[in-house]
């Protein structure tokens, strides 16, 4: 029998790794990488290649959200604003919050979705190790849910999956690795594309997670700070 | 006192072109135009860009959402649809749907707006008249305001404003008509971009509108049936 699809947003991050491997299990896949002029766009280009090749993804579609970039406001698409550093107990929003792009984001994946008539989107946000944004939280995958089901043909059901959203980076890793997702493919530095500097919140969260874990990340740094 | 900031998305069609007349009593202008591909951009773009003149918009963005054409699934973007002639009082789907095109629209229009951080986003969705749009419907915005609720900044508090929704098109030509909205500058035809077909469902609408406000219509079209 012909498995259903899903349609993934793939940064080409550790979250979005695992969570293309999650959903392998279940579904034919349909991975969506978005451009919008980030920083690092080049090297998550890669890893969101990488990955799709790694995981034999039926289908692949890159998107380009320069307005994202041009409307600016984040460190990670306006070069003025400096990338944050690592902050991981802080409570406020950090300069690398992209304004809404998760909704963006999914919305581009449910339109997607509707053609071929796909059964979820599953999407790689995190929320207890998110960094503060507010569309990396539960609330706002509910909300977005209902605006699929009014906001679409009405024999589409498209589900909103989130499996990573309750873990901490540490389960993400555990998860990954006992799915074999290809962590070593992925690619989560803010600042440089080279090799991780290690420094920002997303390599600190990353780094924290596979050092909770146990496990050593199999991506190249600068330096390795303990973030335990 | 300086005003308040609104981002409009304007296709450059009737209902939009009244909206934006309508957000212009309270709020500086912020007019967004997506460009998807559609088989008539450059005539939408022409005329967003001239009821923008005309009303003098603070800010005016024009962003390219070509994955909304490669996706396809749509009369408006894939040429080898045909676009759905009048059928006023079908109830299905036209061919004309872009698969959750207005999500899309709504989330780049929220993310320009929290940069500025205008208080802010009104579209002209018009709920009885459209054609049968899921994504044209009073609750896929409310859905789509409690989104925003969760997903953007705290401090943001945008309000997602849907002013002609519950107007006949007859209505929104009336309210056009009152505010002087510049009406000769709006585009409709989803066919044509030199003079107005006159037999898609997007013209059959705005026709229909005019001919029951007893007013003509100041666009050309080939012919002029009665829809009323």
């Amino acid at each position: 029998m012909r498995r259903e699809l899903a349609v993934v947003p793939a940064s080409g991050g550790m979250d979005s790794c695992v969570t293309v491997a999650l959903a392998a299990r279940e579904y034919s896949l349909a991975l969506l990488h978005l451009n919008y002029g980030q920083r690092t766009e080049t090297r998550e280009l890669q890893a969101f290649n990488d990955i799709a090749d790694f995981c034999q993804a039926e289908h692949r579609l890159v998107i380009s959200m320069e307005h994202l970039a041009s409307i600016g406001g984040s460190s990670l698409t306006d070069r003025s604003i400096p990338v944050s550093l690592a902050a991981l107990r802080s409570k406020g929003i950090p300069t690398s919050y992209v304004p809404f792009r998760n909704a963006n984001s999914l919305s581009a994946a449910v339109s997607w979705a509707e053609v071929p008539e796909a059964s979820a989107v599953s999407i790689g946000a995190a929320e207890e190790d998110s960094s503060g944004y507010p569309d990396c939280r539960r609330e706002f995958y509910r909300a977005f849910q209902e605006v699929v089901r009014v906001g679409t043909k009405p024999t589409s059901g498209i589900t909103i999956l989130t499996p990573v959203i309750g873990m901490q980076k540490d389960e993400i890793v555990r998860t990954g690795i006992a799915l074999g997702a290809p962590l070593h493919l992925s690619w989560s530095c803010y600042q440089r594309e080279d090799i991780g500097r290690a420094i920002c919140d997303s390599c600190a969260l990353r780094l924290r997670g596979f050092q909770r874990a146990g496990v050593e990340d199999p991506v190249q740094y600068e330096q390795r700070p303990l973030y335990t």
